[in-house]
């Protein structure tokens, strides 16, 4: 089968149902040296595209990575991006917000790490987690100091949405190109994973006793996850619901969507105008004659 | 030869003659196949080291590099960078300062952006512009803003050269360890990266008509660099001449170094204490019951 990321997009008009869709399909890949023929070539074109992204210093890309624990997100970003010339990529990870980001509103700690013109900006979690992590425990919410009239759960999901949604279209509008990862991993995977992080000694670093607790509640996160997808899959910055149950197919799949969508910005390397040259002929002549 | 950098580090007591140091050394390669096998090791081992500093997440990294134009900082930070997770790699170039940046003192704008634990920070050009561009163009200094009473050009390099080794000394106290290089590149091979920028058209978008008029002052930035290094050279945050004439050659030199220090940190993978084993295994009891 041949690996199309479109095969993977949410359409902006559907709504999700994440239980009909895979965290596993077919391999693009035949064994494990096959795959690493097909990344390397997918990070080199990577590499390749983006020293073009960067010299033509027009547009800016945004990576988002979301997640359940464990799914995968940080050795797709490592598995995928480490080819490319970090001058060039900026990865941001967005853990619990500081006192100061909470002075502000939920858009504010991120947009501060928007990416630069030519350059790839990946954020490891973002402001997503408003509408995933803070509706599943609502109490978060209660804590952000938000004044009380404007916090109403019956339809503050749906304000965010939309604030989101203007971001995203503002963003676009300006030239940031916005894809979306959400890494979509299966209850029983998940274990499997928790348990080699316990079981390996060199793994243990990488587990947090709260990765259990969260998994408690697989259910709400699943329906804030469907809801949030559904109402932010938009044309200008689309949702991938990538299987991500083979870490191996999820980062061809996640490598071949950053591909197709710096191809689609059709960059080239930037023009000399005649002015220019002429301009430059002038030079050559003075650094000749030293 | 053998590659040791410790033959291009400046001694703390040192006072440097660039005039004297090579620009140029024998290669530490025989061809450029042998070149690109060594650097992809090299690039390899670091990639290695930097996921071992990355999980330990206690000391930070700060990188920095100066030079004249063309002298390859660009293409060292990518070809030896570029296989590094950029999750744990952040870089900045340093241009012209903002009006934000200037309302404030001449290490603010950099100390903002340096590196965290288990980072490695790259400044591409950085704080020491402050003592080597404002140095050569002292008008610059003038346009700062600073309180006329402060700013006694007899003085004013020596106190800055103070504040440098001041917050280098800190940063090293509180875990940051720091390697600074300059490419050390010859006026002619200047001339012949100028003129191959001017010749061929993929490279035009690198080059500057100012880049030629700063080679003017080629005499004043070689005395600014030669009083900088031989101020700022510490135990702590060692300055490296790296002969820059052979950009391959200099690419080995400068992951050498890099590698060197991260080795030196005598980094390993975190440890699970006996504690900490006793609670993995009742979670993963309750895991396991699920």
């Amino acid at each position: 089968m041949k690996l199309d990321p479109d095969d993977f997009r949410v359409r902006p008009d559907g709504k999700v149902d994440l239980s009909k869709l895979p965290t596993k399909v077919d391999a693009f890949y035949d064994d494990k040296q096959d795959y690493e023929k097909q990344l390397a070539k997918q990070v080199e074109q990577l590499a390749d595209l983006q020293r073009m992204h960067y010299a033509s210093d027009r547009w800016a890309l945004l990576l988002v990575f979301q997640a359940m624990d464990a799914a995968g997100k940080d050795g797709a970003i490592r598995h995928v991006m480490s080819g490319v010339n970090p001058q060039g990529c900026q990865v941001f990870s967005f853990k619990h917000p500081s006192a100061e980001e909470l002075e502000h509103d939920f858009l504010w700690r991120t947009t501060r790490c928007l990416p630069e013109r030519g350059r790839i900006g990946i954020f490891n979690r973002s402001y997503y987690e408003e509408v995933l992590v803070v509706r599943v425990h609502p109490e978060i919410l209660r804590s952000q100091a938000i004044p009380d009239e404007l916090v109403d759960e019956e339809t503050i999901w749906d304000e965010r949405y939309r604030s989101i949604r203007h971001l995203e279209k503002h963003l676009h509008r300006n030239g940031t190109r916005i894809v979306k990862f959400f890494l979509h991993l299966s209850k029983g995977e998940q274990k499997k994973r928790f348990l080699a992080r316990i079981d390996e000694p060199e793994k243990n670093w990488k587990f947090s006793d709260a990765d259990v607790t969260e998994r408690a509640h697989w259910d709400d996160y699943m329906r804030a996850y469907e809801d949030c997808l559904s109402a932010t899959s938009t044309k200008h910055a689309p949702w991938y619901v990538v299987p991500a149950d083979d870490k191996e197919n999820a980062r061809l799949i996640v490598a071949e969507t950053v591909l197709e969508t710096l191809r689609s910005l059709g960059l080239a390397w930037p023009e000399t105008s005649d002015a220019r040259r002429a301009e430059l002929k002038r030079v050559r002549e003075k650094l000749e004659k030293e």
